[in-house]
């Protein structure tokens, strides 16, 4: 594995170049040095040459393609009874995707089953990103997952490396949900409320921010008042009470302060746009209107896995060898 | 003024490099080219030769030293009553440092006449950083600065820059603060509770972060409950009462579940070492302490000044002809 055929993968999968002249300007190398990379991954079935278009006056440049369809990648996320997973080609094309519901509290044996079945159906998967709604840290440990007593603890992401032998990244569901949303030049909140207490993943010029101990985004702990917590008032209060709103209005003012950020988005399940509307309102009463965050929906199953997709894809790009893994 | 000579530069200021070997490596060109660079640069007079030391066995590395003494910056804050600067080389050597007192309200004359008067003092300065306690935009102008109004609005940076032919940045207090204790793998937190009103500067991984609307860290508007902000609670409460203590607290806790930073500083003149362990306390019964970030004093003139200081040194590097400009 060279850093020039991550370097080149990166070039037709993500910033979408197809010529030579292109390619060797990203690669910052010369123009036999790139042809010669582009030939080794021809070789390796990676790339192929297109078909020359006939145009007026003088000759096109070759144009080459990357062979996405012949190397997959799998998305998936553990929920507290089911699991959601998409499986896709490394150019970001969907080849199956399904919801699971099972009634085992033993995330572990279920996480390991349903990956021993996939991966037996799908040799062609390469690449596994597994998001759970849990503190990770960035060796794909669980920290602090309440919902899955089982993996609490564990060194997942090693673990399922070993196990499948192909690399494995384990993401805390809202840094794979807002990482489907950043964007190099906005600062990104994604805020869910979830079924056990409300988490957020912050996105600052594109790279998630994961906090000193993995705690960025942990708003549950946002004062509300002298003794209670944002966390506490969100369980014990109704959604669309008075409470409530001033609850997601602290969440909403607590980053506009800090970080700042262009966009906060909101699971379309937790808040409606005539919600978000009278969040804007109440926020604006205490903090300048045209400082404040846009506020907008955001459809978190999709991101979320679009979130575990696009790590999957990067993790090919890194670290599968020329011509990928075969079984 | 070419991407070589600012790369070399860096290289020597900055990494601290001094032989064409490890040289060429950070400007990842050949040796000839490395070498003919630098020859440039030493008959540009902004490098020279070290002698070469006794040393047994083998013939050492020519060592190069940047001639730091002979390019200068300034680095300059305006209070409302005051202006503290320091006249510093490149390589980050003291050359004067001052403060004078002024009873103007009109900031604009007070900073032109001043800088008139160092520059015609001190020709040797190449780069300008002047820091001010407001809001200002990346180009430079004063967006929000209630304390000077004779800036407010004024595209200040662009004007001096003309004025005074060379290259001036302009950059808010607490920006200019944190990037002094910033650092790559940290993210970092500055408080100053000031005159007019609490200021926060944040800086991740080593880069600092002004938010979408330039409003990252405006602390004052963080909610206290469901009537005031902190800001108008630390200007009704005397320092060291509860409720002071508690808007401090607040300020943390807000930062500690949004960014949750490695570090907070506050000035040392604002909180003892007493008032952090206190505030410590107060926050660990509300938030995981060993998630909490460290508190720390900081002496927040001289980290101002550094912080101008290395913008200043940046702009040397990145911005000024070989050679340096000459009067």
């Amino acid at each position: 594995m060279t850093e020039l055929i991550s370097l080149t993968r990166h070039a037709f999968l993500v910033d979408h170049l197809d010529t030579i002249p292109a390619i060797r300007h990203v690669l910052d190398v010369s123009f036999p040095t790139a042809s010669k990379q582009i030939d080794q991954m021809i070789a390796a079935q990676e790339i192929e040459e297109t078909p020359l278009e006939l145009v007026r006056g003088g000759r096109p440049a070759k144009r080459y393609r990357y062979r996405a369809d012949r190397f997959h990648g799998l998305a998936l996320y553990l929920e507290r009874t089911y699991l959601q997973y998409r499986i896709h080609d490394v150019g970001g094309h969907l080849i199956a995707t399904d919801r699971l519901n099972f009634d085992s509290s033993d995330h572990g044996s279920v996480l390991s089953k349903t990956l021993t079945t996939l991966l037996d159906d799908h040799p062609s998967i390469q690449t596994l990103a597994i998001g759970v709604a849990g503190a990770v840290d960035t060796t794909g440990t669980i920290l602090f997952a309440p919902d899955y007593p089982a993996l609490d603890g564990r060194p997942l992401q090693q673990e399922l490396t070993e196990r499948f032998g192909r690399p494995v990244i384990v993401e805390n569901d809202m840094n794979a949900a807002v990482r489907a949303q950043a964007s190099d030049n906005n600062t990104t909140v994604y805020i869910y409320l979830g079924t056990n207490g409300p988490g957020a993943g912050l996105a600052v010029s594109g790279r998630v921010v994961r906090g000193a101990h993995h705690f960025a985004g942990e708003i549950s702990f946002i004062p509300f008042d002298e003794k209670r917590n944002v966390g506490q008032v969100l369980a014990t209060s109704s959604p669309h009470s008075d409470d409530w709103y001033e609850a997601l209005s602290r969440i909403i003012l607590s980053f506009s302060v800090t970080l700042n950020p262009d966009v906060i988005l909101f699971t379309a399940s937790d808040v409606s746009d005539d919600g978000l509307a009278r969040l804007t309102d109440r926020c604006a009463k205490r903090f300048p209107l045209d400082k404040l965050p846009r506020l907008r929906q955001g459809d978190w199953e999709t991101d979320y896995l679009d979130g575990l997709m696009q790590l999957s894809i990067q993790s090919f790009i890194e670290q599968i060898p020329l011509g990928g893994l075969t079984r």
